[in-house]
């Protein structure tokens, strides 16, 4: 399919520094913006979201998308906007059934688990994910130029992880039942994710994007040398086919991998700009592994949501602190994009978002002068 | 109380390679024993259960304690034995009311969560835990010297955990919430956890326990920093106070924290002998990091025993190869004790866990050869 909105169709981006830092170029502050951030904790949020009466009926619709997706902007001077989907549309559109029980996570109908399920598995027809490439469209001419959109995907293994378990796990037992036992169904499976995850990325880039972030959720999970072979290769099966520029303008490449802390050598590696880090990471060891040739994002507890005022704000002048000194001047130097360790919780009082939005941009701020 | 058994009670140990290893000595064999390998995967284990009622039922009785404690050494040449017990037996001594409601986890009918709820807390009478004591003193008289019997606890932030939740958590939102927001109640807590445990260690040791082991099971999911306050220093502050010895005889201490792989330097300082890891860890990075000065306990996949036999030899010989060339000598060097990185599941085959303990034992002779 042809998802691409002519680039005239897009106002000028106003507030660039979320890509500034993105691309290692000096800011006037640390950008920030929140994984999950639209989403159950504002209120405007559930009052979209029972209006279309559930998880994927928000997601496929395009006005609903578009206004959940630009709702915390009202509210907060974020850096960026991230487009509202969820990290398994792909393999929805392989076929397997997504749904959303209430109160419970996602369900696959049609896991797979067996050579025969395997075999049937191929890279999506775009045109089934077209209303994805639609919310990105609408969200980037809604967002008119105030701040970035970041489009993102799964990456190959965490989307494994849920093809093979059909739902969560507490200790993926199918999913590395069959990494250990059928390791070459394992590899064509992530080979097939790989490429549809490039593809899919691709296309939202085509449709307006401009970052993408690949959310390796379950990398951590992995043994030490099963994580490089398993989850790391094909992220980078996947960066070496995503598009670094799109009608001549830069699209900076996100990696998070939670609890990929031990990793982040092998990490450095990855042809990508910006490495997403979970709470349990230093910042300041982080940048010296891998700080010269990527831009760091995160990484603060999103359980600091819950404390009072004056300790959120403690807490992000720590978090700031721990990166160091900023880089200030022409050229490349090491940047840092202020975000949670992990996505929002739905219990947060909006009003602590606020409290740590405006921290960051303060305290970020004063280490410039 | 007095727990304490005379030691003349007790057949002298046969096999000492798991002590050995623990105080870096060199062995002809890898030593190896299973976290939770009495357990649910046990045919024979969930027949005593049956008869015993409950989890608690079976915890509680000395002889139901014993017969599990021992039922997967009649199966295995495993080289240590684990008290049957549970990581919350200690707060249900303060007055939490610990149940296990069947298919669930672990929950408190008075879980702590305000100053009032912490100010009531104290180190428990040992008499309140005499069960406990009971069944060392009965396993080890069972064991009769064939292999060493490991006691253990909870570590002071893990059973903090579970004392304010009150239950498992994928979260941790309320004990963070308390950690972030009361910091004084927190440290509170874990200062009596810290001296209960030590106190419950130190009678486990009295009534017979030649080892003790610390699971500070969720460790790893506090942030940078947080981790180094609110858990590594109160696990310290137990071993400042944990017997060394014990008629004259060492008795090793081991810390296993889980998802604390990228603190291993800071544990490196820890007042231990011997480090667990779990299977995220690079065993000879760790080696580098903190092998002269601790033994390491560790790190196989739980679910790489979900696979066929000779896929769990390779997995097994990547596990005790990547540990690197074993100690051989006088006086002390690097030592490896194999193991787990977490507990086993309760769907393993029990005829796969025959697989991996041979595989252990033979291959480390020929490493040794």
């Amino acid at each position: 399919m042809n998802a691409q909105a002519p680039s005239s169709a897009f106002a000028p981006l106003q507030n660039d520094t979320f890509i500034r830092a993105c691309l290692r170029q000096s800011t006037d502050h640390t950008p920030v913006w929140l994984m999950r951030q639209a989403g159950r904790y504002l209120p405007e949020y559930r009052a979209t979201r029972a209006k279309a009466g559930s998880f994927m009926g928000l997601a496929t619709n395009t006005d609903y998308a578009t206004e959940v997706t630009l709702q915390p902007l009202e509210r907060y001077p974020l850096d960026a906007a991230i487009l509202f989907s969820d990290i398994l549309t792909v393999p929805d559109a392989m076929g397997l059934g997504l749904s959303f029980a209430l109160g419970e996570g996602p369900k696959f109908a049609h896991p797979v688990r067996d050579e025969a399920a395997v075999a049937k598995l191929a890279v999506p027809d775009m045109g089934k994910l077209r209303y994805v490439f639609d919310a990105v469209t609408s969200i980037r001419k809604a967002l008119n130029g105030r701040v970035p959109l970041i489009g993102f995907s799964g990456s190959p293994w965490t989307l494994s992880c849920y093809m093979v378990e059909g739902a969560g796990s507490d200790d993926y037992r199918l999913v590395k039942t069959m990494m250990y036992s059928r390791p070459d169904l394992m590899h064509k499976m992530l080979q097939i994710n790989a490429d549809a995850v490039a593809l899919y990325l691709n296309t939202q880039i085509e449709a307006g994007a401009q970052a993408v972030m690949i959310f390796d959720s379950w990398g951590g999970v992995l043994a030490d040398g099963a994580f490089q072979e398993f989850s790391l290769a094909y992220t980078a099966r996947v960066l070496a086919q995503v598009k670094k520029e799109h009608n001549g303008v830069r699209i900076p490449r996100i990696v998070f991998t939670k609890g990929g802390g031990l990793w982040l050598k092998d990490m450095g590696q990855l042809d990508c700009e910006v490495l997403g880090l979970d709470w349990t990471v230093n910042l300041a060891k982080a940048r010296a592994l891998v700080g010269e040739s990527k831009a760091l994002q995160g990484n603060i507890d999103p359980n600091v949501l819950f404390a009072n005022p004056p300790q959120i704000e403690a807490e992000v002048v720590k978090v700031l602190n721990s990166f160091g000194t900023p880089f200030i001047g022409e050229g490349t130097g090491p940047t840092h994009i202020f975000n949670l360790g992990h996505g929002i919780s739905q219990h947060t009082p909006p009003d602590n978002v606020a409290v740590l939005v405006k921290a960051v941009h303060e305290h970020s701020r004063r280490l410039r002068a």
